[in-house]
């Protein structure tokens, strides 16, 4: 399929290139000209902005921050609207507000571009698998046609429901990654503190009803300060805006993840906005005066 | 082995069973004659008192709601001893105040009995079955001594270091499903209020960062309003009052647990305490004014 893929980022560049390798045909673009022409020798076509990628695509995809970002590439000066056809289908792939997805998908639709919103879930390392799980919103039949384009990037796809349920569930996703990372973290604090080793803890406890994906991908990561995104506590913090601004248009109290959302802002305030979101053990950590660290120093970021 | 085995309720009364399959000799002492009766219809002796229980055995085991009657049915009257040789080893598998165990175990020590705190994780399905995770705390060699007596009972038995540290495993274990309970119950709230079906997300999210053990036992739960215990709630409110009574003691902050805590405490004003401890879903219904079951009606415990 001739594809628009936009933005070109961390996670972008290994969609992209798992695209390339499906035998799909790529016309790229990025503000920056690194990944774009890392993706040219993989044998993509370099656009010179969105609507260019747009043009002669079957289909778009947007990889971008936030929802200001897909806005502006959708619907700005030189945006998706102004080369795509009547028919395109665009996937944008970018963590957003629901609510913007679905207002971006009312413009797109009003000039004959249908649009779903597609989040996925983990992280770069499952990017450059191409076994993110894929978390989609919009018209079912659409969704049928890119299916198998989706499965090029990922192990699963799955329709949730109308436009904007994609970022729904992916908000979702983002609550849960974020408490349990904290449940670790206060886990592993106390028994830190109450002079237990955090490792005997994290191996007497993964297989019980305490297991989780985040305890097996993170526990490791506190315990050893190896903060290397990953995923970025910036983003995560981006998320968790995105959750509570949804929480409260849809008049839902999220008590928990509006104090979690706090307590990663604090770890940014003190300079580790780029580390992994498991950092957030660096919050209890300075809460409580110790170390998850086997040599039981007491450090930050 | 001759093990006294102290208290035959929801768990104790599975584990005990277990013992006795795989051909320990036991003595079994509850306030209760029901479970008494059942366990020696299985092949046990009936017993008078814990001390009775502790009589002639080489090993006693207690499994009891918390600290306090621990405490009674060891160091009280008619308590464990009061009947123990020297050198009995005592493996208290309640889940009880590290504290506490640290303080019974010092007065065990004082007689010749040998104490190690073993409590677990896994409900009364893995009770049954045999699989529970086993977190102990004591001697290693005292350790060695029973941990085949213990892999009757369970799957796995970790030693995690001195006494206390199987209780402060545990509570660690308590917090991480609490908090994960949290986590799952925000997530579904989100989607249900702002229309996306709660099935959907639940599908959508578990194969990736978010799965949790937690996740797959308690999201089907909420979904169908099906609360029957799985782990009572009340049970979790003392454990969580365990976690910050230690936690208080060691000067470790832990906001979220304290929040869950209260959280759960307002289920049990609603009268859902004696419900499986995902009924936490209930608080945030009420918050929302949304019911996670497929109907969409409001409801309570």
């Amino acid at each position: 399929m001739n594809i628009g893929f936009i933005g070109l980022g961390i996670m972008g560049k290994p969609m992209a290139r798992n695209l390339l390798r499906a035998g799909h045909r790529l016309s790229v673009y990025d503000y920056r000209q690194e990944p774009v022409q890392a993706l040219c020798e993989d044998g993509a076509t370099a656009a010179c902005s969105a609507a260019d990628a747009a043009r002669n695509s079957e289909m778009v995809i947007t990889m971008l921050p936030n929802s200001p970002h897909v806005r502006e590439a959708v619907l700005g000066k030189d945006g998706v609207l102004q080369g795509a056809q009547q028919g395109t289908i665009l996937a944008d792939m970018s963590s957003i507000a629901p609510l913007e997805a679905r207002a971006i998908a009312a413009a797109c639709e009003a000039r004959g571009v249908h649009m779903l919103d597609c989040p996925v879930s983990g992280g770069e390392p499952k990017a450059i698998e191409g076994t993110l799980s894929i978390m989609c919103g919009g018209e079912a039949e659409v969704f049928e046609q890119i299916r198998d384009v989706l499965l090029c990037m990922g192990s699963s796809a799955v329709r949730v429901g109308e436009i904007g349920s994609g970022n729904v569930a992916k908000l979702s996703n983002q609550i849960v990654v974020a408490l349990n990372i904290a449940a670790v973290s206060e886990a592993l604090t106390l028994a830190a503190k109450t002079g237990v080793d955090p490792q005997d803890v994290f191996e007497a406890i993964r297989g019980g009803l305490a297991g989780s994906t985040v305890l097996e991908a993170k526990a490791p990561m506190m315990l050893c300060h190896q903060f290397a995104p990953g995923f970025r506590m910036d983003l995560h913090i981006k998320d968790l805006k995105n959750v509570l601004d949804t929480a409260h248009a849809a008049d839902v109290p999220l008590p928990l993840s509006a104090q979690v959302l706090e307590m990663m802002q604090a770890v940014k305030v003190d300079g580790g906005g780029t580390l992994d979101h498991s950092a957030l053990a660096l919050y209890y950590e300075k809460l409580a005066h110790v170390s998850l660290k086997g040599d039981g120093e007491v450090s930050g970021p």
